[in-house]
């Protein structure tokens, strides 16, 4: 696997052919061959280059999905789940064609259970749409993993983002999860009931699958009651490693502090430069706490010693919104400021996640790297759970570039796989990072072809992603 | 299947007299035959009569668990973990006879990694000694299922606990296993990386699979930094659903209660009794709180309020730990409190849990099915999490009360699943709900048996419970 290619599969060209034509029947206009619209549902936010399917579905209801699965499955066509298309992987590609389902017209919230802090989803809902339906109600869906993503999607990719650190990612948020597997059958994974220890965690099983074991057609989600107060804030520090330790002392001392980001030096230069800003351009920590008046400023007082202690300069923050966002605009801004430090560079997303305790180290060795390989990289990490995204900028037109990024990506891996970290801690292993998942689970990943193979043993869910099928 | 009766499966009497043979060859005193000890080895706290197995081996080491998995393997006889014997649904039963494997001796702590906030131990650990040894670390692991269980067989079950409505229950508190698996392979399920996407999670697949997919070797624990702070208190309420209503208004609140124990009217009069206690004999909620000294004030004092609007009466809370102790005295003696109600009678646990919305009257519709019914059954609720225990107390030597107690259960667990809860919060389905679990899963009952198949199709690893093997 490289940057710069994708293997195909083997196509089923009759099977697809026959398939095409079933659904046209059924499904009239929900069902288009056009290039572009082909072309758009192979287009995501990744480097790896599009693989088109042959056809895209809209199913309007489970039952839709249903029935598409079950032709699919009478022609061993394969079936691409699809949602915003904001994965970075590869995982909606489609190496072997096949169908592309668009689920974003199964986008209705079925329920909210605001006693119970809980809401039903159809997979298309987006989150800003969830949030957007949740405002009466006092509760906000937390998870933020900056793109506003479907829920199935973001439940497929085990997503996380900025807050996870106080809320978790989807692994903890999804209570239950309905999903057509395969057989063409729709299952419920597990009841509303907070916890349960009723057989296998079938939702978590789904949750972080990348829609290679079935799709979904609805997710339950936790909630959580809007807090009474936000803070916000940022602090900088004379280096990584005091920041850091500043992050490993807030998580040890179990202050709740619902985002805690680093940005290196680099990335706040290039966020001074791009939003007109004048913050210290050294490495910087941007904190929010939620809680009560009294709690959120415990919160800050506590962190803001430590801080200190930790050498930080000053600390500054705010409960006022405007305020906040000011404070924040650099870290809300990152991503279009880091690509003005190479205009025209198209910019590649990395996503270790080490142990905490190494955070410092990693990052460290990693902006040795890349100074030392003359890459262009700023660093922003979701610091309070060891995960950081390196965006390495390059000129995807010149292959020496795409060499030494490959190069740099493959010893970030297994410089965090050498920490006990992980390649991915929120993207996914799609077509992308199939060799190091290889490296990271060893025998494990055996396993998880057996359960693929005894749930799909026709490998028609979402083919060529996360493993390969044959091993 | 019934309260009183398990079914034998069918005994592969010639692979088990070889197993015995290889097994006693490696392990000599390792391996043991004596009735006593094999009953013990099948003796809980469950209600279901013992199973016993054929041998009793006790590994110490990952790799004493390969070679005994192996030969059993080669063999196809089945494998029964043990862990304290402490599980409730006859989890440790031997069905088909086969080896129970005792793996108390694999209970070591590997390492403790403070700054990251976890551990890794042996199976065999239980939670007292972790804590002991977590002592001077400043940090502890919070699951508390009321007995003194091992680490492993808490993973096992999916256990949780008084104070999963704060720190989450195994799921969420396992990081990664190593698990031997049918094939006699160690994997490693993840790395100890606080959030991954990499692959499928097998981690939590592990967890609460009751030994059915493999041995779990050790396991990877998120701990906590012991709070500065405890307060506890006890509230007493006019009804259930009053105290109910304080529970679902405490959590929609986001009061970052430690623990919610709610006792009916017929436990506080037991406790009473039990403990010459002078509390209002009327349902009663036991709070903990967890935090700074500010935090825990603050948070018992909204608590409060929220008790006085829903009625209760006077809320007694408290920082100094022997006032706490006393508080709670009733609520930690509740169990053989319960017993005293009826000297030389036998308590059967229940374990459903429901979406908090609809505790209140799943708890009061079956205190009027206890009356109708004549049985005598107090009732101790996690309220915070839905989930509730009836301690039915009967005479097992009369028919008559096994079937009235039996009926009892099956009118619960389908008033749980018509509320969309589960037939068990933490105590795992075993032999001893099967039935339920089939009622509460549908389809996906078949999915759990499709995995069950590809990763054990011998099914030698804990055979029978669960679900049927053969559907």
């Amino acid at each position: 696997m490289s940057l710069s290619d994708v293997e195909p599969g083997v196509r089923n060209e009759e099977g697809i052919a026959a398939v095409i034509g079933v659904l046209r029947q059924r499904f009239g206009d929900q069902l288009q061959t056009g290039e572009a619209l082909r072309a758009q549902h192979a287009h995501t936010t990744t480097y790896i280059p599009g693989q088109l399917p042959d056809a895209v579905v809209f199913p309007e209801s489970a039952e839709d999905v249903k029935l598409i699965v079950r032709a699919c499955a009478d022609h061993r066509v394969p079936i691409i789940p699809f949602g915003t298309g904001t994965s970075l992987e590869g995982q909606v590609n489609a190496p072997s064609g096949g169908i592309s389902m668009d689920l974003m017209r199964l986008n209705k919230v079925l329920e909210i259970n605001a006693e119970d802090l809980d809401c039903t989803v159809q997979p298309g809902v987006t989150r800003e749409q969830l949030n957007s339906d949740l405002r009466d109600t006092g509760l906000f869906f937390p998870i933020d993993p900056g793109a506003n993503a479907s829920i199935g999607g973001m439940a497929s990719t085990r997503a996380s983002g900025t807050n996870a650190v106080r809320y978790g990612t989807m692994r903890e948020n999804v209570i239950a999860v309905t999903a057509v597997t395969a057989s063409g059958e729709e299952i419920r994974t597990a009841r509303r009931a907070r916890k349960s220890s009723a057989g296998y965690d079938l939702t978590r099983l789904f949750v972080g699958s990348e829609g290679t074991l079935g799709v979904l057609t609805s997710v339950t989600l936790r909630l959580q009651g809007i807090p009474q107060a936000i803070s916000g804030g940022v602090c900088p520090f004379p280096s990584v490693e005091a920041a850091c330790n500043a992050v490993v002392m807030t998580i040890q001392m179990g202050i709740p502090v619902a985002r805690i980001e680093l940005l290196d030096a680099l990335q706040m230069k290039a966020c001074n430069a791009y939003s007109n800003l004048s913050n210290p351009e050294s490495p910087s920590l941007f904190l929010e706490f939620h809680g009560t008046d009294a709690g959120v400023a415990e919160q800050a007082t506590l962190f803001a010693e430590i801080a200190s202690e930790c050498g930080g300069g000053e600390f500054l923050w705010t409960t006022n919104p405007e305020q906040r966002t000011k404070l924040w605009k650099a870290r809300h801004d990152a991503y279009w400021a880091s690509l003005q430090l190479r205009p025209g560079a198209k910019g590649i997303s990395t996503d270790v996640c080490v142990p905490i305790s190494r955070l410092a180290e990693c990052v460290v060795e990693t902006q040795e790297d890349i100074a030392a390989n003359g890459l262009i990289a700023p660093i922003v990490g979701h610091a309070g759970d060891g995960n950081f995204h390196v965006l390495i900028l390059l000129d995807t037109d010149v292959p020496a570039e795409i060499k030494a990024a490959e190069d740099f990506v493959g010893r970030l891996n297994a410089r965090a796989l050498a920490m006990d970290g992980t390649c991915t801690g929120e993207h996914g292993i799609g077509q992308g990072k199939q060799t190091y998942l290889s490296r990271e689970m060893g025998e494990g990943v055996s396993v998880m072809r057996q359960i693929k193979h005894a749930l799909d043993p026709m490998n028609i869910m979402n083919p060529g992603k996360i493993f390969s099928f044959d091993g």
